[in-house]
């Protein structure tokens, strides 16, 4: 076993004409600074001033790629994540024509979070655990034209998963020689959902161990997690709001306008910041998808995180 | 505080029509048995058997209309889950053209269960944890019209929602005078989705405590839980499967796919029997809906059931 540090440098797409910055063997161990996905342009933004203009060009730099050493199409990596260390600081942003609700919340707007002892307080109105993981874990896609960062696919990409902690695998499917693996696109907590279409982004120092299981063919992610997913965030139980529509994303949408009502009502958050406050840190579940014509969609509040 | 038994007739439909069985003071108590919802037709069903006709004109028999004293439109009405207490038996079924993945599965089948010691035994592939609630809450809907029990809806309803377990309050729009409660449809064990059409569906005991909330008017049902939420079924984590497609209900589809290819492969279930067994165990999270033009649903087994 051995241990690499992931080299530059970072790239923003998927496509196989990325010369690999590094080749590892079954069970080696890689290690790796994630930068945050706005890479710079918002270290310097002060809570409550008037957001930047973004870069998109800049957006979503990702180390590697990483090629695994006899992997082949059809085969599956296993990613175990070891340890993720976040900074100290993080943003969240609502952009224009972008997110869940993005009709009742069209302007820009980022908020900056200082990140401390695990936690990261929100405008004296609520402390978010943190629960670091990367938002992009992908092995390339078999294209060697340029493909964007945003949206994930099959093998794996931009899946913002938030239980994809310390302690979880994640297995992707292999669709190149190699594989070719991606990493970057740090958050250092997020609700199931993103619903805003951020997390609290955040750089992060990661360890991350490599494996290759042969012949294990996959459609999509998956993933396998230690233990209890919420220790320490519900001990204080949940308040939950639903959606009842016969279109999940319409269910979701609803389910989220009644949490902001919520929290506007019982913390005194503006709708906006509610919001945000969802997309870190409030859990979409579908409870129901089967009585047609309506599903149920359910969006859950941890309790504890408000103060 | 009193504490009353709902007596009879149950009722099958949402409408105004019908005459109230029972009213009640904000604090009282009702006591019920709940009648699995089809009513006693698969009473004497022996597991592996042909399944028998099903009269749906039986389904559903709810207790109620309840009526709680000053109840006008706008306010909430609140049932707080005191205590349910399930029965011997259950049963699941698939059903034609019905179900997340009815065409896959497009033949009746149906599992009956024996509940015992807070467990159902599943063909000794796995142990399902007990965690009974009801499938239907609601209060009326303003409509003289009847409407099918099947669907849910702002009101309420078949919202078939899993953690309206025993320590959860569940608040409800009152959209008539009196509110009109209807409770049924006792579940002993469902996964989030409920994603084969049926819960472990067994008759159970019950008692509510039923609260009014003058002027708290929420869009649609909401709850909140007393505290963690998967206490003892936890423990060994989770395996999850994960769907990645531009539609909510397909992303839904393929990761529940994928769920059972995963359980034929682990656990030598025929896929049918894996498809019940994702019905009453695994639980349906949306964990990113912003990344355009793809969500990613995620299908989440807690390891601990598999024996």
């Amino acid at each position: 076993m051995t241990t690499h540090e992931v080299p530059g440098p970072v790239h923003r797409m998927w496509t196989t004409r990325h010369e690999p910055v590094l080749e590892v063997a079954d069970g080696d161990v890689v290690t790796f600074d994630a930068e945050e996905c706005s890479a710079g342009q918002l270290a310097a933004h002060v809570n409550g001033a008037e957001p930047p203009a973004l870069d998109y060009d800049l957006l979503y730099p990702l180390a590697g790629p990483i090629t695994v050493a006899g992997a082949e199409p059809g085969d599956a990596v296993e990613l175990e994540v070891l340890d993720y260390r976040p900074g100290t600081w993080g943003w969240t942003s609502v952009l224009p024509q972008f997110g869940l609700l993005e009709d009742d919340f069209p302007e820009y707007h980022v908020h900056r979070w200082e990140l401390q002892d695990g936690y990261a307080d929100f405008l004296g109105a609520a402390r978010v655990p943190l629960r670091p993981f990367l938002g992009v874990m992908g092995a390339t896609p078999d294209s060697d034209e340029p493909l964007s960062p945003f949206p994930p696919g099959h093998f794996g990409g931009n899946i913002d998963t938030r239980d994809l902690v310390a302690g979880t695998s994640v297995f992707l499917p292999v669709s190149t020689p190699g594989a070719r693996v991606l990493l970057g696109d740090p958050h250092a907590a997020q609700g199931d959902g993103e619903v805003c279409g951020a997390a609290i982004e955040a750089s992060l120092s990661g360890a991350i161990r490599i494996r290759l299981h042969k012949g294990r063919t996959i459609p999509a992610p998956q993933f396998r997690t230690p233990g209890p997913l919420r220790t320490g965030i519900e001990d204080r139980g949940y308040f939950a709001t639903t959606g009842v529509a016969p279109d999940l994303m319409r269910a979701s949408q609803d389910a989220v306008r009644a949490m902001i009502d919520h929290l506007v009502r019982e913390t005194g958050l503006a709708p906006l910041d509610a919001y945000v406050l969802c997309s870190v840190a409030v859990d979409l579940k579908i409870t129901e998808v089967v009585d047609r014509p309506n599903w149920v969609v359910a969006a859950y509040l941890p309790q504890s995180i408000l103060v």
